[in-house]
């Protein structure tokens, strides 16, 4: 099921998409006396699927999307957990570029999870702007990711059970200036300037969703830059969700972004980075399509 | 001033101390109407010192604290920024090492400042248990650090403002794995286990305070380990906000961890971990004594 967040009565409001992609309905029509945003529902409602299917069948509520803002599916409340270097030929690649400090002599892949973090207020919505902060960075980057989304709560989890932890999947661009990644060592600032997270469109319940077996796509201005399937992670889900909750407690609508393959800008020589009117479309099976303009 | 969180009526207020520590009154009765927590309070009095002198003068709502719990002195809303290897003499103790994964060959201090993040969900009060996580780790590490305060909110804060932006003070222990901060390269999995920000006792607003000047301490089983002065730093307060905010817009109740002094276990040859049992006392001019045992 395909969920997002509109502003309806000047307020973020998580809704149901239809299949057409045109008409929505309020979670607030499908579950009465809920008053919240989507995380309250993530929080509330462990697995929509069954209590929402059967409402959605009954509703009378749908409305045209129309001119309807649509925002990042999510109110992020805590820092998205990104993983790092996650397919083996971007961990290549990465390794390879010069850019990465944290890659021991002659590692190409990790031994473990690499994860670092980037703060909410980095998300935006498809079709917004990310901002080129050109007095601060020559090296823009892209890179197209599945994005984990936690409904039930837990630590110590394993990986046996990590599924029945994830509520459902969107798409992030964890957007990256190159520059700043390299020059402060750890990669939190080169990742973390506002607007550089865009999320969406939809976040899809985890129900029937294949997580494991998704393609993930990147197009800069129509040319076709990242084409990999998520059975090439290096870590699979249930591997980061075991490994992040081993000692952290994971909590509902937290975002865990899996990692990018391989075809990002630092991977060509010469590289290529992106500039002021540069146009992303990230596809995931699934999932739609996130589209983003650097300006 | 000293401020803190006290549980009152089960939930957390904002206080501020008497000076004989002994007492307090809450926010409330200080500022009419008021009635949020710490950081509501942070929001909405920019510049507490002089409303609050007067106030406090006047005031004869003072109690004891007697029984009422300390709590964290900020319910943290976004991840701490911690700055890493900020002290020349720790810079050199931490390549040499061997833990460090993102140093340069030969490079002793950073160029510029290294920051990653610690999730909200890591703090703990003065006298709070910091959990061993024995299953997980057998290299636990203590450092002290001076904590900034955000509290007016800005992007492009330039060194000369950036004091301007500084709400108050506190003590943070950025506690750390060190086997899982070298394993997953990037250092957040290693340093963002539940419990492992003991943070406060108290906040203690800027006014008066020369953050520049402040001896620094940490005692373990009161033995001293760590001793030094904030003059030392190599990236000033000023340059540190001025860094984090040029592109990332800063909250107020941000906390920034400015970065640990030399002698932090790994610092010596062999290394000295941590174990249940061991009684960690941080301790910076004006703000405090931070105590906190591992269990």
């Amino acid at each position: 099921m395909r969920f997002a967040s509109l502003v309806i009565d000047r307020r973020p409001a998580p809704v149901v998409i239809a299949d057409d992609l045109q008409r929505f309905v309020e979670v607030r029509h499908l579950l009465p006396g809920f008053d919240g945003d989507m995380i309250d529902l993530i929080a509330q409602v462990p697995l929509p699927d069954q209590q929402f299917a059967a409402a959605v069948q009954r509703t009378d509520r749908w409305q045209a999307i129309g001119t309807h803002e649509l925002l990042a599916p999510l109110e992020v409340r805590r820092n998205i957990f990104c993983v790092g270097k996650n397919y083996h030929e971007h961990a290549r690649e990465f390794s390879q570029s010069g850019f990465d400090t944290s890659a021991q002599q002659g590692e190409l892949a990790p031994p473990a999870p690499v994860v670092f973090t980037k703060p909410a207020s980095t998300v935006v919505a498809h079709r917004a702007t990310v901002k080129a902060f050109e007095h601060l960075t020559s090296q823009l980057d892209y890179e197209v990711e599945l994005a984990v989304v936690i409904g039930k709560p837990g630590r110590g989890i394993s990986k046996a059970d990590a599924l029945q932890h994830v509520w459902g999947y969107t798409i992030v661009n964890d957007f990256t200036a190159r520059d700043l990644q390299q020059k402060h060592r750890q990669w939190f600032i080169g990742k973390s300037l506002d607007t550089f997270c865009p999320m969406g469109p939809y976040l899809v319940s985890a129900h029937g969703i294949d997580s494991a077996n998704l393609n993930v796509r990147c197009w800069i201005n129509d040319e076709l830059r990242q084409n990999a399937n998520t059975k090439d992670l290096i870590f699979d889900i249930p591997t980061i969700i075991e490994t992040l909750s081993a000692g952290m407690t994971l909590l509902p609508g937290d975002v865990i972004a899996t990692g990018t393959p391989a075809g990002v800008g630092i991977g060509f020589k010469p590289p290529r980075f992106l500039k002021k009117g540069d146009v992303m479309k990230l596809e995931i099976d699934h999932l739609g399509s996130l589209v983003n303009t650097i300006g």
